[in-house]
């Protein structure tokens, strides 16, 4: 894309009202756009990135035989009637609404309760399950307070895939496909090494939940991590019991903060039962079906991958989920550098490379600065001194030593360092 | 994909509680399912023909130099009180609702007042201007009555673009524009023929806006029809002044019931200006920005394609947006059946077709209701009779007479009937 046709600019200062780190960089380089306290909107940069996380949950939930629907945020209040959890105090972030008749609705916090009822209309034997369905979906939550910026707002997408097995056994079985699949996804946007399986809270009907959890001082979470077995407990659940059944010792345990960017929670027969969700086994019959539910909030995904990645000053995107995968930069007016950065760009995206162009009659100091709060993992620049050189000038983000290097050259290194 | 993995199940009754024709075949065939009046989620073959028709809208959007962006349903209400639209007898489909601290926010009918909000904080010198953005965004209207299915929700996926230009002469370009893409938009969805661009009420600062309207017996709208000009004028325009200004004859006309499934809005500077959005010209002087919107309710469009495709008992798809392209039967369980509708599944995938294979151990007359009330553009059938022909049974739907064809003949008949 040519910079000069991006409507977005981005800001010289960062913006005052803001208390996270990624709330204030993707606000001042133009990504995203606040409408209210926790409301953000996300512009072209910062949905292509939100996109980008999409694609790759997708394709993961796909692999595990995920099928996608995309229900409504409206809700009936008969379904969680019939659960106990459409009052304010069985659930305290509910947003509510009224149809003109005056009957309320709620607007989707979660789909524990609509998905099931809907699986009523199309699985009962046996032979129906196991299923497993996911969305991408708009979560929302009425917050006491907005704050962490993206990673806690109060209208969110969120990926959530609910599982529904005929026996303990088959819903283990995909509980641990997915715990898979989690740290794929978590590998694949680039904060694989920080994230750390985490035992914490499984509500009343289960032992234990799990996290992931990417250590971060952005963190709201505390959690106890045991780097030798890759895994955490989550201070909520810590205690000798806990430590003495995951055989852990407190002594090898590093106290870190960290920021919860996903969970897998097995839900057992606690919606399926109140909602009539039972399947007839092979002698006709009826027999309860077990739920699990395993949700990652992309928009906190992505304000995770900001916290970890970028500096206090500047943005800095793993290549799997930056908007585009170089920023080229054309310094300078001449016929030769115009004409050479236009080859270059069109070379480029022939090659199948997402580049934006900073095409702009800009001066270099502006293009830089730019440049540098977009962070995008290549910096190229064609100017007066590369064309002197016959070779382009190549940043790999975060290093700031160039490289210079012939276009075929740059070619095969983007081909090599390609994501997935 | 294979048939026995989807979750949905087709009914053999209809729902009772319909009164349209597409909610009533879209229920019935498992595409969707309604969560309350007027509020319908989309299951997974509902969404791959949503996602169709999405993706042809993006590409036309796109091709017009729109920039996606993403927008948020939670509403400041100071926006709306800067336009005086608030209030519900100003907009009477608002559903409100209102953060802890008893802040009443509302929730998105359209982006009018908040888009050009967000612009003002990249946009202010001419060399900012033209721009023009776009969504796929979930509108909220609470509409009196629900009917008409999904063409008339109380929640539904908007295509909304917004147009911004600096001089009259700049909009009208734009505009036409636009209305060249939706043409081909209603073209590639398969209703071109039937769908008319209309001269509609321009409210109280444009003389006209258009809408496209489709011909249709379930349509909400009257429209006066003019065949040879391929126009029309919607009946809550129609006078003596506007014929003799559209240079048409009322006896020339043919009056219709149509749906409306796109309209395009010279918004002058009605939003502009309350909202402050204004662009410094050459000289420095502030001039106000020219506004257009151009929507197109993506369920909406979905139930019109239903409703002038679908038979009373089954939906038929136009190839371009079908879930599928291809239903492969495979009727009966010899080890010659299986393996050679195997091969074609193979075959056909290599190929790039998107096959529906049902695999299921159901009868034939199972599969045929099923194959029919889905309406996938072509149906093939592996069988006894015709591993003995030693060819495919090919129907191409509407036509209900079958060819007999090789795999390879399919694929390249496949191949020249493939959407762009």
């Amino acid at each position: 894309m040519r910079q000069s046709n991006l409507f977005t600019k981005t800001n010289k200062k960062p913006p005052a009202d803001e208390d996270s780190k990624n709330a204030t960089l993707l606000r001042q380089a133009g990504f995203i756009h606040k409408e209210a306290a926790g409301v953000y909107s996300f512009l072209p940069l910062g949905k292509r990135v939100r996109d980008n996380i999409e694609e790759i949950i997708r394709e993961e939930m796909d692999a595990v035989g995920g099928q996608e629907l995309d229900l409504t945020a409206l809700q009936d209040q008969n379904l969680w009637q019939q659960t106990d959890r459409w009052s304010d105090e069985a659930i305290d972030v509910w947003f509510k609404t009224a149809l003109k008749n005056g009957t309320e609705m709620g607007l989707a916090t979660t789909h524990e309760e609509p998905i099931p009822n809907m699986l009523t209309h199309h699985a009962e034997s046996y032979r129906d399950f196991p299923v497993a369905v996911y969305q991408f979906q708009t979560k929302f939550r009425n917050e006491l307070r907005a704050k962490a910026g993206i990673m806690r707002g109060r209208e969110f997408l969120m990926k959530d895939l609910y599982s529904f097995s005929r026996t303990q056994k088959e819903h283990d079985d995909f509980y641990e496909k997915m715990k898979s699949a989690y740290k794929r996804i978590f590998a694949r946007v680039g904060i694989g090494a920080d994230t750390h399986y985490t035992y914490a809270d499984g509500g009343s009907f289960s032992e234990f939940s799990h996290e992931f959890q990417t250590e971060s001082e952005a963190g709201e979470d505390t959690i106890y991590l045991s780097t030798d077995d890759d895994l955490a407990v989550n201070e909520e659940v810590l205690s000798d019991d806990v430590l003495e059944k995951l055989n852990l010792d407190q002594d090898n345990l590093q106290e870190t903060t960290a920021i919860e960017v996903g969970n897998i929670f097995p839900l057992g027969t606690k919606f399926s039962k109140p909602l009539g969700l039972t399947y007839t086994d092979k002698d006709g019959q009826d027999q309860p079906v077990i739920m699990g539910s395993y949700g990652i909030g992309v928009g906190r995904l992505m304000g995770a991958i900001t916290e970890i990645k970028a500096s206090e000053d500047n943005l800095l995107w793993p290549e799997s989920v930056a908007p585009f995968e170089v920023h080229l930069l054309r310094l300078g007016d001449s016929e030769d550098v115009v004409a050479e950065t236009r080859t270059v760009y069109k070379t480029l995206q022939g090659a199948g490379v997402s580049v934006l162009y900073d095409d702009r009659n800009a001066s270099a100091g502006e293009k830089f600065a730019d440049s540098d709060l977009y962070g995008l993992p290549f910096q190229v620049i064609v100017s007066e001194k590369t064309e002197n050189k016959g070779k382009l000038e190549v940043t790999f983000r975060p290093n700031t030593e160039p490289a210079y290097l012939e276009l075929s050259e740059l070619i095969a290194k983007l081909a090599n360092t390609q994501h997935e």
